[in-house]
């Protein structure tokens, strides 16, 4: 048996999540404490007088503060009215949708044995009896709502701490310089990752704790349950990446073909009207929306791992400590990103432009490898020495090393992911200086090379992934890949402040120009914001590299559960089901780069329309009307988020219920395989044209100063990629991770029920 | 037993053949009859006469017709040497490569039992004595240089052919206008058609019967050597396509980017320097390339189908006919398609601009009709009324019934995906009109409602595939998709004629333009090719819709000879196998995508360099260089696909050798199932950017004039769409169809080796 019982799991992981909690409450103060406006400052202390010593800079500008302070105070409360305006109404519909799926839920599950009471056999163990189906549903019903609430908690927490640091960190670079308003920036990101992996474990750890009240002996049965979570959490992902996503890129490439292209007035000025609608899209697109998406993975990846370790001998054991494995080892990630975070927030100061980039990886590079000692200690500490995993009908003997392997194979997998994803997004290397370079020859061959990076980058990532699951397959099966996706997202906390912190400088930049702050404030915030463009695309890296792996694994235990015994490649059923799967990720492209296409062809339209009927907006001397814009961007994606959710959402129960079990199968793997593809090539293509932009305007080389400056037909080439690559990098390319692990979750959620009544039209034919 | 015998079966095969072969010189003698210089088209007779009467729009010119005839002879002259000479030079190291390849082959399979001369137990039934592995690897070298000299002969004929009629085209239709220019380029496409599909069946079937004079009894030796021929038509193919691929487009936008965007020049204007390397290029890109394409199709679901037929109860009781029947199929094919082309070139004439598509796809509609009645024919009179088919171990009863149903079921998914095609790639239809539409706003949305229309275009045809596929295996296993993939070639003539009609048009436009005739000329050329363009795609479509069918048959043969009895999805070798197969389209994109732009880049700084440096070369006073740019061209094409054909060639030696045959069997299935949405979708973005661009300069309609005319924002926009789309739809895409084929019939080929000697790695961990 492991070394550490019940009570010492039953302390650390509560324990974990409420230092979590507390480092993020305490990263979130210190951001409070930078004032918006001076005279409020003076309780600010130490801080208050070091803006006096910075650089002086108060007394060059020959702008009034105290004009420009409550300029930035007021856009702020804009931007954050409209962002929980949006969400607010965004989650009323979701709520709708909530409720009646949770009925879907029950009422199928329950009809698996006609929603009889009465104790039925055990799954895995005919002798036994276990709690009825009809109780499974019910649980599986409550666990849905509550990661669905979870998930909507995690994208709302976040936007709000998104909103309250973006006029912070404007005002910090105008007082401090980069070194401060990254350390407001990368705060806020930190008070939003720690909150969200926190309370995603603590919810789930108290879920665990209330349903075993439930159901004791049957953990079989309360795992079972427990998955309802994941598929509420990844539910509500779905929509708010796309629903996000769809306003946040209408508003932005509307503002941009207007703005930039026709009238030649730079980004997020404020005589733009669709400037609010483009900042507050950053917010509940890029922060609201990745905060649910990698919740969701974090969810489900914690359910596959535990409904898989439930029919293991953990769980036929009753070790507890063992079962709780997956969720030691998200705990042990929460300590050691609070760790390296503090090293970066309080030992050292970020110090000029250039320090941004590398202080970013230094973070990913240092949580990867405290994370692996902290795996170690949680390996061989929780784990009894050996145990046997279910494999598919057989039993497979596993060493407690074995598993260390696994969470550590996911753990660098993700580090090669983000180390490569960066090569290829980042302008101090080749593939975005190449591309950068194309634009001499105009636009069609920035977009040719670009597709091609897009491409090229899928090759080492999935190798990576290849690896890692290889590996962990080999070693733990099924159980082992849900372990490595757990490893890849242990240290989310960390992956999610460098994440936030991206779209909360894009902001600050946007926060500075509208307030009219002078420029080398816009150039400090545009410094920020081209390594955030990185940072983001690792993120989207992580996020897409865990979603492979988590549904990998969810998918193992959906064929467990669905009594499958191979998924045999050559059989019609399978690769009829494989090849239609491969075929999801582009219809879902299609739908919202459609939507993202023709919202913005409406917010052109309008801008356009203000332009021309408002009498001196051109020359600022009358405000534009934002709400409009603004009403634009939620309508459209409001209505716009519907079909893909839908085709999402129907997809495995229309395959499950008319072609049956191994069909959905099939389905599940082809998606899998062809999405994570389509995902990562759209991420960084449209991440390497945004840098290649930023690189030309940014000017800093030789080669850089010969494509410039901004005006130059080579700037307007690589504006025209940039806004290519906005619905690709920020609309399809993230969502679909969320599809192929939604499918796959809801697949495992139903697999009792599609078992029981599902393939009506193949078993016919 | 089935109705004919033996004998008919041998007397109709090579008698169809022969009738297809009369049947393409019959129709290159009625395009040779058009005289190039009217003085010397006193023989052509009946047509010199017409040509008097018809419209009277010599007098009209006021143009030297003499002068104008002169040079179209000179231009055809200088497009067939360029041609020509790429093609020799291209095929010089091709024969290289077949020579090193052909020992490859050689060594690899003679080594399966260390070169032993001695006669061994047959593979599936261990109680007779087989030919020895060493003859099987004679043998199929042999078959492989037959396979890679019919291919290259295609190819080569085809680029003849079209050489021979684009000149004839343009004269055509000055002389006698739409219908009689026509009837010109659809004759030659019928001559390389038939002549392709003819020559094709005929050196297969003698191949097949010369092997049969060693093989005797050993049917399953036989058939297995003769698969050799399909990889060596296939590996000419890749070839082909991708160095075609390259040179036609690098050539085309390079031309395109200096000439029409920078210089303002129309398009083919004898004034570019890179005109010459463009029109080459349609020669042997689109006609070489996709002969030697569609040719390996053909041969490796002939080879695919006759190998499981020779495992099944045709091989082990020696039923000729039976085991004739995919080549049956093919022969009534070519009698079908030279009826329908009868009537299309001999009945009717096409009068106007609007009668060109409805007639080309009236074409596909009676051919497919009057097939679906030769494939009943065929099917009742060859085969017995039931049979057994070995099925991965098993064994399966088929009814003679059933193979009508999946020969059909090929024939008209193919329809289906033909007319899908048409609808997303015509402008006649709402989503071409949508992307040319969304010019108005600039290129980026152009370019996000071009890829949204290639993704949405990618649905109904893997739906088509996906129930062809689920048909025929349920009804013949892996036999049944070999046949529904030869149901769906079985028009390949037809296809082949209005496939080689659109760059025969294309080639005609450009030679009117050089040529100095007038402007009315040269939009009936125009209207001609925008038909092409839509009948490419069709033709694109056909070609990936078939490569997914036949790679299909060709990964379920590899399955059966490499002795797997189940690929489970659920094992990680498969798994990993699956998902790095899914990623090599992508790396083969992004191979073929930036070599495009690099060569185009080097053809755009040579064009600009002639421009400047030639003195008068802009007002037309002095001429250009065209034999750098020629040069430029079949450089970079010979440089750059060595390459992609190095990933595609060594792929699955290097995953069967190193990680074993199941490794290999995931990633067939993974390539096929992504290759395939990546090949439509790309060819059908393409498609569409560029009928939307031809729909603006039309101008046909009050919404089309709106946007336009030439040289408006809409269509620059529309023009780097068009740009865009050239390397996805002329070298990515087509090449991608050559991928998955060439690896499953290389896997196939290699089969004994892997199961011999496979896995060296995935062995040891």
């Amino acid at each position: 048996m492991a070394i550490i019982g019940t009570v010492a799991a039953e302390v650390f992981i509560p324990l974990a999540a409420m230092i979590g909690i507390m480092f993020a409450v305490f990263q979130w103060y210190v951001v409070a404490r930078v004032p918006i406006h001076s005279h409020a400052g003076e309780d600010g202390g130490g801080k208050g007088e070091r803006e006096k010593e910075s650089e002086g800079e108060e007394e060059e500008d020959g702008v009034d503060y105290r004009h420009v302070e409550a300029r930035c105070a007021e856009i702020q409360e804009a931007i954050s009215i409209g962002a929980r305006s949006f969400l607010v109404t965004e989650y009323k519909y979701l709520a709708v949708f909530m409720v009646g799926f949770a009925l879907v839920i029950f009422v199928s599950l329950g009809s698996v044995r006609r929603f009889s009471t009465r104790p039925e056999p055990c799954a895995y163990d005919p002798s036994r009896l276990c709690r009825p189906a009809v109780a499974n549903a019910a649980f599986t019903t409550v666990a849905f709502l509550l990661g669905a609430l979870t998930s909507v908690l995690s994208g709302y927490l976040g936007m709000r701490v998104a909103t309250f640091a973006n006029a912070r960190t404007a005002l910090e670079a105008r007082r401090g310089g980069v070194g401060r308003a990254f350390a407001v920036a990368f705060r806020s990101g930190a008070a939003m990752g720690f909150l969200l992996a926190s309370s995603a474990l603590l919810v789930l750890f108290a879920a665990i704790n209330l349903f075993w009240l439930y159901y004791g002996d049957d953990w079989a049965g309360l795992y079972e349950s427990i998955t309802g979570y994941g598929l509420g959490g990844s539910s509500m992902a779905l929509f708010g990446r796309v629903g996000g996503g769809i306003y946040t890129k209408a508003a932005d490439v509307g503002a941009d073909l207007v703005g930039k292209v026709e009238r030649n007035i730079p980004e997020d000025d404020p005589r733009n009207p669709a400037v609010i609608a483009d900042n507050v899209g950053d917010n509940v697109g890029d922060i609201a929306g990745m905060g649910s998406d990698l919740f969701g993975s974090y969810a489900e990846s914690s359910c596959a791992a535990l409904f898989v370790a439930s029919i293991s001998s953990f769980g036929a054991e009753h070790d507890f400590a063992a079962m709780m494995y997956p969720l030691l080892v998200s705990a042990a990630g929460i300590v050691a990103c609070a760790a390296t975070t503090l090293v970066a927030t309080d030992a050292g100061e970020v110090k000029g432009v250039d320090e941004v980039a590398p202080t970013l990886k230094r973070q990913i590079l240092a949580s990867t490898v405290l994370m692996t000692g902290a795996v170690a200690a949680v390996s061989f500490l929780a784990l009894p020495r050996s145990f046997t995993l279910f494999d598919f009908g057989d039993y497979k003997l596993v060493k407690n090393w074995h598993l260390f392997i696994c969470v550590s194979a996911g753990l660098w997998a993700g580090l090669v992911i983000g180390y490569v994803t960066e090569y290829f997004t980042s302008n101090a290397y080749r593939p975005v200086q190449a591309v950068a370079n194309s634009c001499r020859t105009g636009a069609a061959t920035n977009v040719i090379f670009g597709l091609a990076v897009g491409y090229k980058s899928v090759i080492v990532p999935i190798l990576a992934i290849a690896t890692a699951i290889y590996a962990s397959f080999r070693l733990a099966a099924m159980y082992g890949i849900a372990m490595a996706a757990l490893g890849m997202l242990s240290t989310i906390a960390t992956g999610l402040t460098i994440d936030a912190y991206g779209p909360i400088s894009d902001n600050a930049g946007g926060i500075a120009e509208m307030a009219g702050m002078p420029r080398r404030v816009r150039e400090r915030t545009d410094a920020l914001d081209a390594a955030g463009n990185t940072t983001a695309a690792i993120g989207k890296g992580f996020a897409i590299g865990s979603a492979a792996l988590v549904s990998l694994a969810l998918f193992g235990a959906y064929v467990s559960r669905s009594g499958i015994r191979t998924v045999n490649v050559v059989s019609p059923r399978v690769f009829v089901g494989l090849l239609v799967g491969a075929m999801l990720p582009y219809w879902f492209s299609a739908m919202t780069m459609r939507s993202v296409g023709s919202a913005a062809l409406k917010m052109v339209e309008e801008v356009r329309r203000q332009f021309n009927d408002i009498p001196g907006l051109a020359d600022g001397l009358a405000a534009p009307d934002y709400a409009t814009c603004v009403k634009i961007s939620t309508d459209a994606s409001l209505r716009e988020m519907v079909a893909p959710g839908a085709l999402v959402m129907l997809s495995p129960l229309v395959a499950g219920t008319l072609f049956g079990v191994e069909a959905l199968a099939g389905l599940l793997a082809g998606a899998l395989v062809s999405g994570v593809q389509v995902a990562i090539s759209a991420s960084n293509s449209g991440g390497a044209w945004d840098n290649a932009k930023k690189y030309i305007e940014a000017g800093a080389t030789e080669d850089a100063r010969a494509l410039g400056p901004k005006g130059s037909d080579a700037h307007k080439a690589a504006v025209i990629g940039d806004t290519i690559g906005d619905p690709l990098k920020d609309t399809s390319g993230p969502s679909l991770n969320i599809l192929i692990k939604l499918m796959a979750v809801e697949a495992l959620v139903f697999a009792p029920f599609f078992a029981a009544h599902g393939g009506i039209v193949f078993n016919h034919l």
